[in-house]
């Protein structure tokens, strides 16, 4: 048994004690005579531990009483779809600043729904920054504004919450959730896979402001419709148990180390580390994003010339820093930094970085 | 540590040695560096598990070449909606057999989307029987013919599958999906919550002759859109790798064990057991399901009076039979026998009885 430092962008690396907890439970949840897996989400035990995880989430993240808190099947692209059948009428224009591939694909589920409006792009020049809040031309009517808090593929993210006015915004936070404070009465709707920054696949949270629910929205079937899932605390068909289970292992993990001051803290120092190395290394190593918008949980970055990012990942899994190999849709390197990262995660990559330069550099 | 026999309705039991399997490989998968769970979804590891898993359930239910069959995120309450977006025009006719409350709630998913038209129905005579194929209403222009394969809450289960001529025959198979040989190529689509039959709750099964994907359908989110998901090997989004991999698990367990004819054989010897001890017990037990279309997998029954029932729930969870509540809809006792039930539990479960009836009769 070696595990290894897991820089993958998600299903991202979990806290080996999160792993050890819910190994040792495998076989028997507690003492009740069988594993969560096997147990009914209506039976007092899973609803007791869905209860527990969605209050130690509520602490975590400070959640205002009048937002619901959803755990869902189906990933963050299936959110995108709904926010917009459950907010927006059809046809109603929705605002969407787009700073990065996520951003493309939230629009691509809603044009038969609604009409996407592009508020801004940093698309023309690669996705390297976030449009300055005074560029974006906002829709007035708009049912809500979109945006992607932290771009996991781009390495780009919104440091301040914009402010958009009247109109409520949703953003996607799926690969930075509860990785810092934020003030959620900022926000209508937040949005994430839980699958990075939260740790298990498979289930996603919705954190919506309650009047929001009474819009109408448009026709949808009753499981696309996000009241029927709060009224029914996410039990309107069965949930994803086990995944709900160990995202409130990971919940109470995070609480114990100290909340999300402590790992803004940790995610500041470990993003400073790896962008510190990029940074002085001549050029070796190169990061094309801002600086000020620069990603503290993906950084993505480049070597001279695709041999060397070859041999760079290759040899980078032999010394056990594993999945550094970037999105294809941008190549390159990847290192992505999650809650469950160490910062000597950090440090090891960051070693393993500056021998690998020295070596061919 | 003690495992007791666990007769939940869903999410049910699992074989132990399934989980004991998942609990080896919680820290680490196949010498890897780290969990199943915390990989990506695009790397090499995970792929081959997936392929693996659906190689194993194409052997399992002997899926013809001509089906695609993929793994999805949602239960099958969200297939329920899909079916209907995916296979038929807006406001087409779509025939239904209702012979439960899953009937029901199928219906209740699709009327925004199309004309869904009753068939046949069971519900004036409390879903204790299936209508006669011979009574069913069917529409010729109907987009498909939507059936039940076993009513989990009802305990009724199709012992034939219905011939409905050229309109494709649709089935919820969430609660006997390889519980015995099935002729795949009679159905146009099959589909299955996986945590039932197939152990592991979090993850779908959709298999669908391929020829049927070409249907327009109706204006929808490519994330709600199978032929998206078949076109990238059901990892159009990040998908419920985990889940996914532990059914990879029970279908390696399954066909060790003798595949879809040694399961028809423990299945039909388990509910013989128990229908047996109903059927020889004066009438203290009832099941009022007509014989002919008695379900395999859910046996709900019911004793003489509400402190009776409570006390064999009671006292059942202490004798180590674990969720013989019946469900709500219905009241009673249901003891669910699905594929990881092993014969030592029905058995279990009829000396209970018997004992039962002797102090209570």
């Amino acid at each position: 048994m070696t595990r290894a430092f897991n820089f993958s962008a998600g299903p991202a690396t979990l806290p080996e004690s999160v792993l050890r907890q819910a190994q040792a439970e495998m076989l028997e949840w507690n003492g009740a005579g069988a594993s969560i897996v096997e147990m009914s989400h209506r039976g007092p035990e899973f609803m007791a531990v869905a209860a527990q995880a969605e209050a130690d989430l509520r602490t975590l993240m400070s959640i205002p009483d009048d937002y619901a808190v959803m755990f869902l099947a189906g990933g963050a692209t299936t959110q995108q779809a709904l926010l917009a059948l459950n907010f927006a009428a059809p046809g109603q224009t929705c605002d969407y600043v787009v700073n990065g591939h996520w951003g493309k694909t939230a629009i691509k589920q809603v044009g038969h729904y609604v009409n996407p409006h592009v508020a801004a792009s940093s698309e023309a020049g690669g996705f390297h920054d976030i449009p300055a809040r005074s560029s974006w031309q906002l829709s007035p009517d708009a049912a809500f504004v979109h945006i992607t808090a932290n771009e996991t593929i781009h390495g780009v993210e919104f440091r301040d919450t914009p402010d958009v006015g009247n109109v409520p915004l949703f953003a996607d936070f799926s690969s930075s959730i509860a990785s810092e404070p934020i003030d959620v009465s900022r926000y209508g709707l937040i949005y994430a896979g839980a699958q990075k920054n939260l740790g298990p696949v498979g289930v996603s949270v919705v954190i919506v402001r309650r009047d929001l629910l009474e819009r109408a929205g448009q026709p949808r079937a009753d499981i696309f419709n996000y009241r029927s899932h709060v009224a029914r605390d996410s039990m309107l068909n069965t949930p994803p148990t086990w995944n709900w289970y160990l995202a409130g292992l990971m919940f109470q993990w995070m609480l114990a180390q100290g909340g999300v001051q402590e790992f803004a803290r940790r995610n500041a120092t470990k993003a400073a580390l790896v962008y510190d190395a990029i940074d002085t290394s001549s050029g070796f190593y190169r990061n094309e994003v801002v600086p000020a918008v620069r990603s503290r949980m993906n950084i993505p970055f480049f070597l001279p010339d695709d041999t060397l990012t070859a041999r760079f990942v290759s040899e980078s899994k032999a010394a056990g820093l594993l999945a550094l190999k970037g999105h294809k849709a941008v190549g390159g390197i990847r290192a992505s930094l999650y809650n469950a990262m160490p910062v000597e995660g950090a440090q090891a990559l960051v070693a393993f970085m500056r021998d690998f330069q020295q070596r061919n550099g």
